[in-house]
């Protein structure tokens, strides 16, 4: 289920992608400079809205990467415009593109080793659903948030993406 | 892989249930009446916080019902208090503890209707990805921020809990 979680978590950049550009649109229609969002923050002591973005495209770029084996694209976290923000989420959406489910045959085994866990690892299968998968959705949850609570108009359908419904 | 995430889902509740009791101590500190929280929202045309928690709760118990065919617990979701919402998470976790691996070895092939989806349906497997996991992690995340922006001292060795490390 590796690869049809980082296909979902994938689908879910793109819709990343479309909120900061309504988040734009809000921005142009009141008007106010679109790159104030990316300090906003929802308490003085949580990281603002442009680490938010940064943090869940590196969540799961990096799983990706140390689950596969496949070196990821460096991205330095020089974003300063929303603009720059809506690139870099591209960027990832675009290495996560270069996967197949092939990638991950040995993802479960592998051994991960990560700087804040103090020279410890994990197993793959364990890094993936205890650390990997929470954190893209609590950084992705968390920009959506900070939107909403700054009057972009996005709603639930925004956040899921299209669903694969068929006639029963 | 879904007892796994179900089992992770499952852990994060738990947390979810130590964040109630984290926002009912700064409460009495302050202080203020707990079940303020209830009410509060991070936007006038958002869910309050009693009912991110109640949708969070459902969002797992339903799936592994739907998932399982195993018959899920009534939540009238008639909560006016702190205590009653942490008794809700404690409810949930308890049914979500009478799972074992067996009991999802049909999942993925499992056809899934939904009140909202108009009479079409999804494949257990595409409802589980598309669906229940994000939006889970929507409703958990979103409680989190809540209690973040109204002072509450959480950080994310809060949201994920403990890891599965292990010497090299």
């Amino acid at each position: 289920m590796y690869f049809e979680l980082f296909s979902q978590m994938k689908k879910q950049l793109g819709q990343l992608g479309k909120w900061l550009d309504t988040a734009a649109a809000h921005a142009k229609a009141k008007p106010f400079d679109p790159n104030l969002y990316l300090n906003f923050r929802l308490a003085p002591d949580q990281l603002p809205f442009v680490r938010q973005v940064q943090i869940g495209c590196d969540a799961v770029k990096l799983a990706a990467s140390r689950l596969s084996g496949k070196p990821a694209p460096s991205h330095p976290d020089t974003e300063q415009t929303l603009e720059e923000l809506s690139a870099r989420v591209r960027s990832t959406v675009e290495y996560l593109d270069t996967f197949t489910a092939k990638d991950f045959e040995s993802a479960a085994g592998r051994v991960i080793s990560h700087p804040r866990w103090e020279g410890k690892v994990m197993s793959g299968a364990d890094y993936f659903l205890e650390n990997a998968v929470p954190n893209f959705y609590f950084h992705l949850t968390t920009a959506y948030a900070l939107l909403r609570h700054n009057g972009v108009n996005l709603g639930k359908a925004d956040y899921l993406g299209s669903l694969s419904l068929r006639a029963p």
